[in-house]
């Protein structure tokens, strides 16, 4: 199969979802709603909702009516971009090539357009209206998967310990603790809640909620290496700027070589991790390929 | 009745489902956790979950079980004073006598506070564990119902407009928008919330969210008073504040006296809308009454 034409169509897919599930620009007010339409369409890859797409497909179910919460997922991951971005945090201008949500529209407006997003989140996962093919006790699971990975035991967590470690010495548990955090909580709960659409087995869940953490992990290895070598064109941000503010780093921790290493290293334990599957579960494997493709 | 040891009463038994929603202080990471407890423990009075508690009785319906859906009110309630306090919004030191959040933890994790917050009101209501006594279809409604009166159609929406009102000549239309949103969305909701938890009728849950719009108009219309005439210790906040701000308040178009005669009109009109309910709903009867008195 081919993974990026298969990226192309199914983020044709997600994007035109998250249009009807983020409400027009002139919707008053509509200094917010531009603000969140801005970051929301600022060019990102979807990888969240393709995964969990991706995972309902290889379990062999229809998926059209998991759009919405395919997209729920994205305008979670993008209030966490618009929020680490702000001054107080991350402090940084730039994301994928434009200026950043705050520095577009204000401090004010970007720290709202995030809370706006994080609860349109909730308000679509909780629209019986939007999600027909799903049943309420399903739906309940599905948004204490997202909630969960989304807040203090999630992102939240992740993205604090991150700053409280930016300029210090920090051990591998604690580096790993930011990764799976910060990044990987929603990826692992992307490809789950694809499953749990799905009506995964017991045993199927397992063997994806492996794959999750192994992607994830592989995800933020690849990032890591990318904010080294990658070009800011490609990249959307600045080469070298976690180095630049302290951020600790595999290839900070092991060097670019054995971060490349342990990359190929997990993406081969993703794909393993779905040898009970067929080959309906294809575009699960060539994304974890494609992922580890990009820093080699 | 005596409303007085009514709400103590109710107080503590929310302030201890509120204490078991939110992990321990020194929870890792424990700079959120301790921010985000901070704010929640600063002597709030517990509107919201009274109000949903209140709403619930008057029906007849037992409320043990609703003790986390009217905790997950206070804790968005949280949330969004941290936000709206940050120095990108009404950049506010002092909260209930105590500095704001952001004062005394550094506004990323004041930011993340509220985040986290945030977060943990939807974990709390998709938690199946905690909440046996709610249908999954019940408890969609309820989540559908809080997640829209804190989004961009609520609370986000009605501080965005605040925001963008400080100093500008606006209309009546504009300062109801604000307080409809800003305050009155969560209030209509809590009262909804304890309504739909108690499995109200159609004309019961039309006459209480008469109420609930109604008594969350008289609460703003109190508190814009009380920035005026109310003393420093009572309102834990500066007094005049909104008007230095060149906030937009009820006093500030209608003067004194008529924002008093109104507040009191308001709130016969709450009481009117329970005129289908027995002495069960003696409390939120008082409640409206309160809130009223506060003025007087």
């Amino acid at each position: 199969m081919d993974i990026q034409s298969y990226l192309g169509r199914k983020k044709q897919i997600v994007d035109k979802a998250l249009d009807s599930l983020v409400l027009p620009a002139k919707t008053f007010p509509s200094s917010v709603f531009e603000a969140m339409r801005y970051s929301l369409f600022a060019g990102g890859k979807r990888v969240r909702p393709i995964l969990a797409i991706a995972a309902a497909e290889a379990i062999g179910a229809r998926t059209a009516g998991l759009l919405p919460i395919a997209g729920s997922l994205e305008l979670i991951h993008t209030y966490s971009l618009i929020h680490d971005d702000l001054p107080a945090m991350d402090d940084d201008d730039f994301r994928r090539g434009r200026p950043t949500c705050h520095r577009a529209y204000g401090e004010a407006i970007a720290i709202l357009a995030g809370d706006g997003l994080l609860n349109r989140a909730f308000e679509v996962l909780s629209d019986p209206g939007r999600l027909k093919s799903v049943t309420p006790t399903r739906l309940i699971a599905i948004i204490k998967e997202i909630s969960t990975a989304s807040g203090v035991f999630g992102m939240v967590g992740g993205q604090v310990v991150d700053m409280e470690s930016e300029g210090k010495d920090i051990d591998v548990a604690t580096l790993e603790y930011i990764h799976t955090h910060k990044t990987g909580a929603l990826i692992r709960a992307s490809v789950r809640v694809g499953a749990l659409y799905a009506k995964a087995g017991k045993r199927q869940l397992r063997a994806l909620t492996r794959y999750g953490e192994l992607v994830g992990l592989a995800f933020q290895i690849a990032d890591d290496i990318l904010d080294i070598t990658g070009k800011q064109e490609v990249i959307g941000k600045d080469v070298g700027s976690d180095i630049r503010k302290g951020k600790k780093t595999f290839p900070g921790l092991y060097g670019l070589e054995e971060s490349r290493r342990r990359a190929v290293e997990v993406v081969d334990g993703a794909i393993l991790a779905l040898n009970g599957f067929d080959k309906k579960a294809d575009p699960l494997r060539e994304l974890a390929k494609y992922i580890v493709n990009r820093v080699n």
